[in-house]
């Protein structure tokens, strides 16, 4: 078995459960609306956040139909934040298929991003999990903040490490946080718990962001998309932060200037990337992910041992040292 | 006076007050983000949601903190939902300044068009008016639906008059109704008077879509925008509809080859424009609209008389009889 599937066995049940529950609430009466939605199921994932939910739950009880909603509503948010995302980033391809922008048009993709968060939201009112709908709005809040911050900071290459923390806090650990929050709220009252299951997933987040941000330093085709996409955008993350932070002021200058480089070409971001690596970027991201990794674990062990718990560390150590 | 202030008078304050209130939500720590909210605060228009959800509250008694964020939750969606839309339109004024994708682009626009819905749905959550967010839940739903069903019907030119009247319910009216439900529902908790202003907003958001669609076939200059938008969008609005349902098979084969005609030059829109107030079409659809009207203010004639319902009446007068 893979690590994933390992991870996956406690929670077999739950999974199974989850497609057609997840399918289900891809739906419409609108005919286009519906060819769409059913696209975008085609287009899903690993699925990764709604294991989250099912393990965080485990680790407190037996899963019920709120974990079931709750899983639901990270990955109906996750959907239309993907959706959107490909709209904001000019991406047309999701997954090895085509966007639904590249397919359809911004047009309908934010129409689509819309209406499935929309969707999301009505699931949790008909339910009435107030406390999920406010964890959601939460993350939905923080996911387009620090989107924005990032945007922001990649125009004036103006980002120091505690910048950095935050925009990755926002717009990815947030959601992952939230999976984990959700989860166990969907089995528990106790505040105190759901808020340490919300700063562990915060924790988990980091570091799944770190690693997707090393990916872009590393050899083309592992994750499938091109390598030094994140510098073409000039987004400066941890590796190339780690770089700057260790050159003296010329150097500095000569790296902001290839980065600021319009039309950068291959050699431009090749040379970066060469720097990167030499100067040992990618051992101190590497070094900084992991650090967020044993919080996350450390958080998990002071819960009394049990399969969900194993599973979870194991989700944790799956983030940090995936090939793609 | 002009009929607006009149209107607006009995609910002087409360719009007085509202102004701070909604400025406040348009907030974020995220620099670039609070600089984009303060624009988009400046484009506001003449918030007739807010008066109909404040005239709607003094219809069944004093309007309260409650009726401040009913207001904020449609007027926040309406923003939201604007700015989406000048993506999605890819048009680049909003009430005679440039949109927030013209200044910032698509990118932007979709990000900050996500967090105020977001934002709109946190304050209603941190009120716990969970009937408030049901409502707009059901409208962020409604709104993405209607303008995807009419995406798809004006790519096939394949359309009815209960097609058209499913969209423009869907697409507009919705928020309009909203509006109405959820200004009743911060004063009252009778489930039965929020449904009938639901309905009577419902009949009131038709009416105001028909008077916009027929201004498209009005004089330029008017609302301020080019004459013949739908027509070039490929929108078939109720004056174009009766044209045709008007036309014997020669006649529709031809008007619907200039509807189709890409890069539609000056002369085929012209043309149309003129069919349909030659044969009537402007003259049936204000027929339609007035019916609506009509059916809307006999629905609130059922209300005892008050200040608030004559505001109300004359606010449907308003919507059918505006020149802008």
């Amino acid at each position: 078995m893979t690590s994933l599937e390992i991870i996956k066995a406690p929670i077999a049940g739950e999974l199974k459960d989850f497609e057609p529950y997840f399918r289900n609430s891809l739906k419409s009466d609108v005919p286009l609306l519906s060819t769409i939605l059913n696209y975008v199921y085609r287009t899903k994932g690993k699925q990764l956040r709604p294991m989250f939910v099912f393990l965080s739950a485990r680790l407190f009880g037996e899963t019920n139909e709120f974990s079931q909603l709750a899983a639901c509503s990270v990955e109906l948010l996750h959907t239309a934040t993907l959706v959107h995302d490909d709209v904001v980033d000019e991406s047309y391809e999701r997954r090895g298929l085509f966007s639904v922008n590249a397919l359809w048009r911004n047009k309908l993709a934010v129409l689509v991003g819309d209406f499935i968060l929309a969707r999301g939201l009505l699931l949790q009112l008909e339910s009435r999990r107030y406390n999920f709908l406010h964890l959601i709005s939460r993350a939905v809040q923080d996911m387009s903040e620090g989107e924005i911050l990032q945007i922001k900071k990649s125009r004036k290459l103006d980002i120091d490490a505690e910048t950095y923390f935050e925009i990755i806090r926002k717009k990815t650990a947030s959601l992952i946080a939230t999976s984990m929050a959700i989860g166990a709220a969907s089995v528990t009252d106790d505040q105190e718990l759901v808020e340490k299951m919300y700063r562990i997933g915060q924790d988990a987040g980091i570091a799944f962001q770190i690693k997707d941000d090393i990916f872009d330093y590393q050899e083309k085709g592992i994750i499938g998309k091109p390598i030094g996409n994140d510098i073409k955008e000039k987004k400066i993350t941890l590796p190339l932060l780690f770089l700057l932070n260790n050159s003296n002021p010329a150097e500095r200058m000569r790296i902001l200037g290839l980065i600021r480089r319009k039309n950068k070409n291959t050699a431009a971001v090749r040379e970066l990337i060469k720097l990167v690596v030499e100067r040992g970027g990618i051992e101190y991201a590497t070094l900084k992910m992991n650090e967020f990794r044993e919080k996350a674990i450390e958080g998990l062990l002071e819960f009394p041992d049990c399969e969900a718990r194993q599973s979870l560390i194991e989700l944790m150590n799956y983030i940090a040292d995936r090939k793609k």
